[in-house]
């Protein structure tokens, strides 16, 4: 493994490009803005999966699964959805493809050519309200609690691994309401949801808010989020979940009757979060070294690294090991006795903290001696000498405490980047200097804000929900306004 | 929920479209040839998934993710895949829409046309090969075992929900060795891993055996199956395992340095079974009342529907039945506790019978008195009245029953429609009655197979791999022949 890693200093975004190549996780692909998710990525993400579909399976969502093409008058009947996604999408146009007669391999058949086109699946909510408006009828056909793992294509024009990609995976939530307060706590219910996976399984804090209007979903009334910040001090919005009114319920004529027998418009939410959060995961903690994974999601949470000469040697350190193996298999730890012979230690050692897993292990002759192993994290790059008695507990409490180091580690760093500011020139010195959130006091129009992004490059992340009520003049206007919100530039 | 579903005899498609769009499996969507896999047909699938994820990654394999478009040169490079896949795809040849300058809602783009049409995958042996020539470049790198879960399209003019649709989900194994022999034992090995599956979770008894070179996957040497019956006395492939030689290796130029640093290309192999089993499932098993699932993957096992009068006795069997549920929860047994009072029991015991629920326990006061309960099989539909001690252990020793009872029927069934055929007459009794394997001698040509074929519309599902050696006459031409083939009308 080369370990030429380019610092962040030096240029943070190549840095990330270096953790997400060479730390193995994606590769790009021979398609124009695709990647390859690799095996290291792709444990990951099913970890982050798995989490998610439990706690959505918690709280009452079942899963399903719809149609990846969506006929393109589909995404007419949506107004604002139309203008949001139809724009930048794949488009099949054909159902066959024949032998070029010149001989030059296969063309596409001019015969095979659809009567509708299909688009790639940019998001499901109008196949899916579609698909609705036959499983509704009644109220007892609600609420409609489903979700949806799959793939989605959207044509970005500049794209970056895990980040922005034309093909991404992710889950979208799709539920159906009888009232508009049901869809809304239902909204607030899945943010909640993400909050939660984001602090206490990705170590990362966010902030729970409201987007303003321009920043909405197409054919959202209301969309929430929960924005992280990364260590160069830009923003990432880490999920969404849209409060959708009776927009696309509207759109496809979904109606069911109440207990009065009284036929109402549905009320809809949808929400989602994407392999994006690997992008966040890595940006958020990892160092000029390599990745560092937090331990609840981390493919593999200890490695144990034997150093020996000989067979015989490499013989008497596993035999002392097994008993430790099989206390981690026990105790549902993902651990591996890397006792191979291709590579030395020390390459060894580079290999796993470049992979980022959070603790470990080096066994040698001396140690077996003193009864003692070298334990090492990854998050503070700690060593130090342990008893091999109580081996496996020590490892089990150090991965909860590792957890939760790299929570607090993120959240100081996050908390001593909200500024709030109260001038022009404290905003401008922020964005340019250390970066993170400005709470600036904004007139609420969205002329402001755009002249803001305009001159700044910097957008409203969110209005926070736990904002505190207080008067004050617009940073750019100077108009009256009676909360603060969060600027800041963005992934 | 209404239970009009056509019989079996009357109608064996009718009856098999019914159970799955009545028993919540699967739906037809606004896409042509696409359906909507529904919660129900959802779950079970996942439960599916889930275990063939575990055997997969106890052989050793790993997930990852390839991209859902190949560019259209790609699938021209080998020469035998090309003419298998390329016929009937979907071709992305736009990437954008615009609004119809004459109000018509959107249009694509002309402006916007990619430079390389790009397929939607139809498997995916062409990207991930490319993907592999950068991944392997000596025997360390080597075998590389991955497997990817996807969703693919092929545009096929006939489907079927489940069956045969134009999009499927699927998982598709990718490996790549330094040996033949290496890549041969990984394609058996596989087949076994499908086998067991099938069998042991399933209850779907299946054939292993070797497809002649006509029904072979496009692009590969040697193509092992998995054949099983249906109640219709059709076979219907349930998994296949290729062994691809160096054919996509020498397309894609993919070569490592063996331990003697000599240039090598490399062996593979591929495997996939996909949502076809939900049908093959549903076909194998079920009845004229609806479906019947195996426990082991049915997303319900037990259903309980306590039978009261009023409030009061609702709470009194209530109370009663909690430290049951307690003792399934902890047995890890998936049961629902169905206390509604939207529908009668009538009509839920009718739902879950559509759904296939494997056991059913009825509770009403009468049953409080006598300390037992009602227990119903799906399978067999058997009542009886059994002690509420040991309830628990009752059930989970039931649902061992219910699944190794399901396997011995499909198995007695399967093998009684075995038969032995040495003349055309006895193959076309066998084929136009009962239908099943008709076990004949076969002169071994594609000409013969395809003769046979056009005159009986059944063709070779497979050569058994414990087929006995047998000196005879082959069916058709009377040529000799060193073994019997199975010959079956198919899916």
């Amino acid at each position: 493994m080369s370990k030429e890693i380019t610092s962040r200093a030096q240029d943070y975004s190549q840095w990330y490009n270096d953790l997400v190549l060479k730390g193995g996780l994606a590769d790009y692909s021979a398609v124009r803005g695709c990647m390859v998710i690799k095996p290291h990525g792709f444990a990951l993400w099913e970890n982050m999966r798995d989490q998610l579909d439990r706690m959505f399976k918690e709280t009452g969502h079942v899963n399903a699964y719809f149609p990846l093409f969506i006929p393109k008058s589909f995404l007419s009947k949506e107004a604002a959805h139309v203008e949001g996604f139809a724009k930048e999408c794949a488009v099949v146009t054909h159902y066959r493809l024949k032998n070029d007669p010149n001989g030059g391999g296969v063309v596409v058949d001019p015969e095979a050519k659809l009567e509708e086109e299909l688009i790639i699946r940019p998001t499901s909510e109008t196949i899916i309200w579609h698909t609705y408006k036959d499983w509704i009828q009644s109220y007892r056909d609600l609420p409609l609690l489903i979700n949806q793992w799959a793939n989605v294509v959207r044509w970005e024009m500049r794209t970056r691994l895990f980040l922005r990609t034309a093909e991404f995976l992710w889950q979208e939530g799709h539920t159906a309401h009888a009232t508009a307060g049901e869809a809304v706590a239902e909204t607030r219910q899945m943010l909640d949801v993400y909050a939660e996976f984001a602090e206490q399984w990705m170590a990362l804090p966010v902030i729970k808010g409201v987007k303003t209007a321009s920043e909405r979903f197409a054919g959202a009334v209301d969309t929430y989020c929960i924005e992280a910040l990364m260590q160069d001090g830009k923003a990432l919005q880490a999920g969404t979940s849209h409060f959708l009114g009776q927009n696309f319920a509207k759109a496809f004529e979904v109606k069911f009757a109440d207990r009065d027998n009284k036929m109402e418009y549905v009320w809809a939410t949808s929400w989602g979060v994407s392999t994006r959060l690997v992008g966040a995961l890595v940006m958020a903690h990892s160092d000029d070294d390599g990745l560092i994974l937090p331990p609840r999601i981390a493919p593999l949470q200890v490695v144990i690294v034997p150093i020996y000469k000989g067979p015989e040697q490499k013989e008497q350190i596993g035999e002392k090991m097994k008993d430790l193996l099989l206390q981690l298999k026990k105790a549902g730890i993902r651990y591996k006795y890397d006792d191979t012979d291709n590579t030395r230690p020390g390459w060894k050692f580079a290999e796993y903290e470049m992979k980022g897993v959070p603790v470990r292990i080096a066994v040698g002759l001396r140690d077996l001696e003193n009864n003692t192993v070298e334990l090492a994290r990854r998050d503070t790059k700690e060593k130090k000498s342990v008893s091999f008695d109580g081996l496996g507990n020590t490892i089990a409490a150090l991965l909860e405490e590792i957890q939760q180091a790299m929570f607090d580690k993120a959240k100081a760093y996050r908390d001593a980047h909200i500024t709030r500011v109260d001038s022009w020139e404290e905003l401008e010195k922020v964005l340019d200097g250390e970066g993170g959130f400005a709470a600036a006091h904004w007139d609420g129009t969205a002329e402001t804000e755009e002249a803001i992004k305009q001159k700044t490059k910097a957008t409203i992340r969110c209005i926070p929900l736990d904002n505190p009520p207080e008067e004050g003049k617009c940073i750019l206007s100077g108009k009256p306004s009676k909360e603060r919100v969060l600027f800041a530039r963005a992934y």
